[in-house]
């Protein structure tokens, strides 16, 4: 989009719009075009790994659920207002699930019965829904939004304190893989009924949680007032919430029967947790952090491109494509922008969609065959012939990998 | 599952049920478990492969709709029995989507102004809701699915039938990856409203379509009566339908306002096509045709793992865990079975599973350092050293590359 929309209350929202990332159908209803879900894969990817590496087996549950299972725990009267709830043509009540502990303790209910089974790590991404009255700010606030929850199912404290830690230190590598400046901070657990839980946020002008921050000790704190370590005024900082981890104990097996033998053969509840990570938040959260007055900066974990590729005239365009096939036959991923358009519009859009590089094949390639490289972040320039290039992204990708 | 579930019409379902594919939340509301959702995860990376090859590109639409786009083409109408609605808090009319070509033509019609931006095909993998009073068959028909659904737009017809055998191609190279039988039929477009439309169809004893089947020419038939080349008497055959295209034409463009300037600068409505695939119908299809009555044996494309690896007794444990990890590092995907459970139940459980091997470290490698490895879908047997077995599924891995 030439123009910032009108209605576009944050920086990372215009921007997600003009670069032609998500499409509003209705407030707090976006689609992801191609340019945004090749970014949300991307996040995806960052996660699975982690999750993975730390043990956690991936699943995906239905966004349906029945209205039973919520009554057990009595949480369809606590999360009455944001539940999307309807009769079905049997008879059924269902819900969309805003969450999903009471459909994953049924799972666990019905398919662990020994503490052999445990200890047990699920997690799935997917598609979550809230009956939104006020959606804000694109992807922050809004009616349908993609998850990552885990729920971790252990025979002891001890064995929930190990998968807390596991899932704590996962969170922090996947945040920083994403390119995000995040702050972990102890919490509470509020309605999910269980003792501790850590809290990570992402410090951006249109966050909703508050922090205090002190400039001197670069420390941020619940409490206004003055910096406990070295007395400097805190400032108020507003920070996005992008991921909760929370211990849960017994609250849910407990109301939902989810038992399991334990090595004296008594029956036993499974001691649970669970840990969010606002999946389409994150896209929103890396854009307020991560660009400039031109565009987007995309962090290298995220960038679904290596570079884009400008080509000026159609003269160019067979060489360009040639030279573009011999980078991702090297590994990398180059978008090239091969409208007839002018050189201006086509750079000013490479700045805008924010791939790390930006390749120029334009008038100093026919003139000399020179290709010009500038880095979006530090907008540094270097003017390389084809076979420098090559081993200038060669060097690059080694030195990231 | 020890049991075959009382409630499970199809072998695929109960198979799925017994394998610990699926958990079912209420009739026609199934989550995937671990093992469900790996093989789901390899269905859906071979069709976005060949999705990505016909120049396809990937978006992800949501599931909410605002009513007011179906009011346009007046399937709020002709879907109303099947579609879920209800009003929000801020009484917004909303849907969950049924299928999404009136969300896509919108966004085409947002962001598509010129002939030069066309053509265009674009797909997604996502999941669907209906009302569906009569759930039936496991994954076959249920109120929550997931499906791939394709539009491409054109500005020619012409244009229109190259997308559209370029779809028809990359559609049989999908069913044939994932080890279907597939049959394709010109068929009716019905409530669509175009011209052209195929369908892909497996033969199985649960389906709902019907063909009629010459033994002797092996050639399916839409009429039964004898067979039009030979004059034997068809067959009656009953089949799954897996996938559907057709040619649009303009109903959708024309019915929202989706124009795009031509050469000669005249608004013109653009020439859609629409390509589904039941992607979580896939499972059960394949189920269908690849098992036995020991279990399911899953083709080599979709199945998550190269092979169980049967770990018989605690002792052996730790060399059986070294040995997969050296396959897996030569690339391959090993399923260790190392539960305290009797040799007899482990094998009859990695039958079950349908990798396309079961290994043995059991009494034969204690007495003589020897690995029995089964295949699956033969039953032949071969005993291994370590070292003949690492050479064994190299050798296998190339012959299948």
């Amino acid at each position: 989009m030439r123009e910032v929309p009108k209605d576009a209350e944050a920086k990372s929202h215009a921007l997600a719009l003009r670069a032609g990332l998500l499409f509003m159908a209705s407030a707090g209803i976006y689609s992801y075009l191609p340019l945004g879900f090749a970014v949300l894969k991307k996040i995806e990817e960052i996660i699975r790994k982690h999750m993975n590496k730390a043990g956690a087996c991936e699943l995906f549950m239905s966004a349906l659920q029945p209205i039973d299972i919520w009554q057990k725990t009595g949480r369809d009267k606590i999360l009455e207002e944001v539940m999307i709830r309807f009769r079905d043509r049997r008879g059924r009540e269902l819900c969309l699930g805003p969450t999903h502990e009471e459909m994953i303790t049924e799972i666990v209910k019905k398919n662990v019965f020994s503490y052999r089974q445990l200890p047990l790590i699920l997690y799935q991404i997917q598609t979550k829904f809230r009956d939104e009255p006020r959606p804000r700010f694109g992807l922050l606030r809004t009616c349908e939004f993609i998850m990552k929850d885990a729920y971790s199912f252990d025979a002891t404290q001890e064995g929930l304190n190990v998968n807390y830690q596991k899932m704590l230190g996962a969170y922090q590598d996947i945040f920083k893989e994403c390119g995000l400046n995040f702050i972990m901070t102890e919490a509470d657990s509020g309605a999910m009924g269980g003792s501790l839980s850590h809290e990570f946020l992402v410090p951006a002008e249109i966050g909703e949680d508050m922090l205090y921050f002190c400039t001197k000790c670069n420390a941020y704190y619940k409490k206004e007032g003055k910096c406990p370590k070295c007395g400097t005024a805190l400032l108020t900082k507003s920070m996005i919430e992008i991921g909760h981890i929370f211990q849960l104990g017994v609250k849910y097996s407990l109301a939902q029967g989810a038992l399991f033998l334990d090595q004296e053969g008594k029956r036993q509840p499974a001691i649970m947790g669970c840990y969010g990570i606002g999946v389409s938040r994150l896209l929103p959260a890396i854009i307020e952090t991560n660009s400039d007055d031109k565009g987007i900066i995309w962090p290298r974990g995220v960038s679904p491109f290596d570079a884009t590729m400008v080509v000026v005239g159609d003269a160019l365009l067979q060489e360009a494509l040639a030279l573009a096939h011999t980078l991702e036959k090297s590994g990398l991923t180059i978008l090239v922008d091969e409208r007839i358009e002018s050189a201006g519009v086509k750079f000013n859009d490479a700045l805008l969609l924010g791939s790390p590089y930006t390749i120029v094949i334009g008038k100093n390639y026919t003139a000399s065959g020179k290709i010009e490289v500038e880095a979006r972040k530090t907008r540094e320039k270097v003017t390389l012939s084809p076979e420098e290039l090559i081993n200038f992204f060669n060097n690059e990708r080694e030195r990231n990998a």
